[in-house]
């Protein structure tokens, strides 16, 4: 049994770890700063939204996909919520359709409703994937479905390409707008053998992130029509998004875009040889099995904070962290890890991660 | 008579000139994040609003600031309109009073009625600072009163201390909330002697600005009592404030405030000496005469578009910036420019300022 950390302590523990599994490693403030230094070189500012790096990213963005116009946002959380409004506001109706773990839902304080007087009908059920057959059984008019694109809460899942199709057509037939949460479109385009292009032509309007897999600093973009996005710019003012210089996101979104974007078929490739030695253990569970994208979920069949202490030791001890933060879990004495793989996880070998795991294992079983 | 350049050459032109007179100079973006790559060592990244050197900038702010909590935002745009909705839904009261040319009237595309649902009395004239006697006026209950330190729009006004103190009893006599847009605080508290907390101590809740004379690349504080900010925190989640990271902007206002703080009484100090030379050219006034605090307008008997040109041909010849924006102006052929003065005027003498003015003014007569 490792002995019990505080929490200040794990994390100390961690980020000294010089080997992780997760995403690109703990970030390294000066070096990630010192680099965007590089990149910037002697290109202006951006100033309110317009000039300096920020117009041609938005290009770049709009360009590869596949949108006539992209906006530069500082959060998902102030892209999605502008969508919806413009789309809520355009349809005159106020109530939009989407899956109970959507991110509206869970983690932005209701927002939609709060800011912007918005309703939701909550389609299908929160521990699977919305269906086709989900939405014809909503029985009111919505002003526009939000599809997430994988699904995260519950292990990043994806529809089959046929099912997604039937979904849109579904919002199509009914002049239904449609919406794309795209915090992780990048890492599902492998999943469709598609480019995240061909997945946006589906949507009228696009999310995307470039904190997570991409690994910018934070910062999202919306993407749609001109005229969409023309109206996206004044809410983007009336939600304090506007910044006078968005420069040091913009440039390390650039870098992550143009640096990150081409690997992430690697580390869905990656996950999907990582998930196959983690299911092989006894008691774990891998889900989706195999892996859809680049994250999936771990179910392990002990207690969270005994895997926190255990990981903690194993940064301790073997110079290497497995896991940093552990989902609840409705069985007891069971929980659920989210593994997101990308450039950290290149330096370890299959064998070490999964003779990390069966270590985690044992110092965490009562 | 300088050739006309277009805005695109002017802006080179600009940019290009080693010395300004407006503000800190230009930025240059790769010296700036190579300074904050400096500043940064080793410190951990925050993470949605917590850990690193955010909780200890806002901490810091606290104590400098004399209020309970403090909390980092992206945009006084969003810190604004949290304060007075949370001030809106305490008072059970959706109106709000502030003067006509308040940042929430002319530049948040009116946010505060689009997002939060509340609604205006403007008070006082536009082209004059409040006054108690507008309060006094006042025939509607209002839930906060916002005012403004200094009135930048009307050439950095401040109201003398009686007269603030006996708004801000107005409001307390009737239970109306206080809050001020404290974008330029800094710079106020030399013209009444007092500490920017001396000044903050008549208000409920303050707003600070980091980008402007503090000179970092973004960002605004909020503060005010411990439970206003803890539910201002959730204000900041549905605007979609909550940035996984802000640690550029946080460390941009931190050497901002440990680097220029100290400076501004010189600043102030500066701009009256250039204001008084200026004051003296022909045709020319200052607004006001002296000025309250770093910034001020001059009025110019010139059109704008030719002081633009003759600015940037000045720059071109001379590497001499002297405006690079004009306000406009009720009278034809008359300009009004805002001069805002920060370190970079320290490398200028008053004599050259006033030379180049009188270049301006020769270069841009009909």
């Amino acid at each position: 049994m490792p002995a019990p950390f505080t929490a200040e302590q794990r994390h100390e523990l961690w980020r000294a770890s010089p080997r992780w599994l997760l995403g690109h490693g703990p970030r390294q403030l000066g070096a990630e700063l010192a680099m965007l230094a590089q990149a910037a070189g002697n290109t202006p500012p951006d100033s309110y939204g317009s000039g300096g790096t920020l117009e041609e990213l938005e290009a770049e963005l709009a360009q590869l996909l596949g949108k006539p116009a992209a906006l530069f946002l500082p959060s998902g959380t102030m892209a999605q919520q502008i969508a919806l409004r413009i789309h809520a506001e355009r349809a005159r109706c106020r109530t939009l359709a989407f899956h109970p773990t959507c991110h509206l839902e869970l983690h932005e304080q209701r927002g939609y409703q709060r800011l912007h007087g918005l309703d939701a009908v909550l389609v299908g059920r929160r521990e699977r994937l919305l269906t086709r057959a989900d939405l014809d059984a909503l029985a009111e008019p919505v002003a526009a479905l939000l599809l997430e694109l994988p699904q995260r809460e519950i292990g990043g899942l994806l529809p089959s390409w046929d099912e997604l199709s039937a979904q849109c057509r579904w919002a199509r037939e009914r002049g239904v707008a449609l919406h794309v949460d795209g915090a992780r479109l990048w890492e599902s385009a492998p999943f469709y053998g598609k480019s995240p292009r061909e997945l946006c032509a589906l949507f009228d309007s696009v999310y995307v992130s470039f904190y997570k897999t991409l690994g910018a600093i934070a910062g999202a973009a919306l993407l749609g029509e001109r005229d969409f996005i023309r109206e996206a710019r004044i809410w983007q003012r009336r939600h304090g998004g506007n910044l006078v210089s968005l420069y040091p996101y913009v440039l390390s979104a650039r870098e992550g875009l143009h640096g990150r974007l081409p690997r992430v078929p690697g580390y869905v490739s990656r996950a999907r040889e990582i998930a196959a030695r983690l299911a092989a253990l006894p008691g774990v569970r891998v889900v989706p099995d195999p892996p859809h994208t680049n994250l999936f979920h771990v179910h392990l069949p002990r207690e969270g904070e005994a895997l926190l202490d255990a990981s903690a030791a194993i940064a301790e001890e073997r110079g290497l962290t497995l896991l940093t933060r552990v989902r609840g879990c409705d069985v007891a004495g069971h929980s659920v890890v989210e593994l997101s793989i990308g450039d950290a996880a290149s330096a370890l070998s299959l064998d070490e991660v999964e003779a990390g795991f069966r270590e985690l294992l044992e110092r965490s079983a009562r």
